[in-house]
């Protein structure tokens, strides 16, 4: 599967986790996993630190569909922090009353920003200090919740800064919108009425199209690698940072 | 089961919830549940707005057996704040690079804190504004985290400002410490070695003390009501602040 995957749709759709392949990457991924969940304001979040097949938490996801607009995925090999709960992703915080979730793929190197305000990591990974500077400087930007178009522009400003430190594929979603950023290695997929496939399969994750039926119905989907062979997803851009509300990217 | 329960160790403990209980309990707290676990510096939050009876994420944790040393759970009944995942209990927070995890019972009558700083709720419980209030003057009265016993004189300064507006019973925790404070009702009881009972068992939740068998093991549990009839449960006195550490009081 994957490093990072992100679901938006402008309908809750169901995703399944079926963690099949999961095993078979254990010795590559066996750094812990985690997936949120927002439904409406809130924000369900599963993390792990044990690998997916040794996890109750897995074979919970496993058995559970849970119906979300937005969702983030991710898979740990720990490059930098060590092995342990409060370095998976994704991390979460609050900002503006809204929940905040992001995951991350890469390595920063000599990362070590001034965080003087709100925003301080728990863990000891590059990433959730991306992600501290990143809510810090947005907090500046804006003195409550912008629109998407609004904050995609102030990321489109801020994201540079971190990216030139190394590696910085990310997903960000407040479950109004969702956030992406490719450094190296990203793609994303629309899917629209009327799907030609049921089902999007691959070993590892399942998308329920059969609940999204209706002509404006649609489901943007966001993957470190394409996850089906016959479709026509897009590789961004090295430096492309793109926001998808509603199923569908603002640009 | 109690509204509110809390486990403070000094070896991570398990604690199980049968959850057998919930289903009689349904109508009456029908409204949500949830569940954090600290593992060190990390936590682990299960929260649902499904009654308990319904929910996969239950059946999860009635299956699994987490380690511990900081447990807080609540089952919610609603009274303020609609039914939804983003009113229930307990509340995550991050401050000075620790996460902060709260969960209350009772009702806070037109309390409307200013908050002017970096925590504003998410939903719209007025437990969440306390929470929010709560970390807001913390935040004030320290540069980083404090000792637990600092802490404490300070949370003994803020409580009874948002306590006067009515009932203010609450667990708090930091991974650290665990505090609790009454307004009305809850119990705490400190269990030690050698323990008369190999296990504290009610129809809801059991904590396995064949886990914890060496002359300085112990457990400090804080509870809405008594789990058990046979043991000498103390009432905590209105308006009382207690902060437990390694499975004692500090008092």
């Amino acid at each position: 599967m994957c490093e990072l995957l992100g679901m938006n749709c402008n309908v809750p759709t169901d995703i399944v986790f079926s963690f099949s392949g999961f095993s078979k990457r254990a010795s590559e991924h066996a750094d812990g996993f985690g997936i949120a969940f927002f439904e409406n304001r809130g924000v369900r979040c599963f993390v792990d630190a044990q690998a997916a097949d040794q996890s109750p938490v897995a074979d919970l996801i496993r058995q559970y569909p849970i119906r979300s607009t937005h969702v983030i995925a991710h898979i740990r090999k720990a490059t930098v922090g060590h092995v342990a709960l409060e370095n998976c992703h994704p991390f979460t915080r609050e900002l503006w009353g809204r929940y905040w979730v992001f995951a991350h793929n890469g390595d920063l190197k000599g990362y070590d920003p001034l965080l003087h305000a709100a925003f301080r990591p728990v863990g000891d990974t590059d990433s959730e200090r991306a992600f501290c500077w990143l809510l810090q400087e947005m907090a500046k930007s804006h003195a409550s919740v912008p629109t998407p178009e609004e904050l995609t522009r102030t990321l489109r400003e801020l994201v540079p800064q971190v990216a030139r430190f190394g590696t910085f594929n990310f997903i960000m979603s407040n479950g109004q919108a969702l956030w992406a950023h490719c450094s190296t290695k990203l793609h994303h997929l629309v899917r629209q009425h009327p799907f030609a496939q049921a089902r999007l399969q691959d070993d590892d994750v399942t998308v329920d199209f059969a609940q999204v039926t209706g002509p404006q119905d649609r489901v943007a989907l966001v993957a470190t690698q394409p996850l089906t062979d016959n479709e026509d997803w897009q590789a961004f851009k090295p430096g492309e940072l793109l926001a998808f509300v509603d199923g569908v990217s603002l640009d």
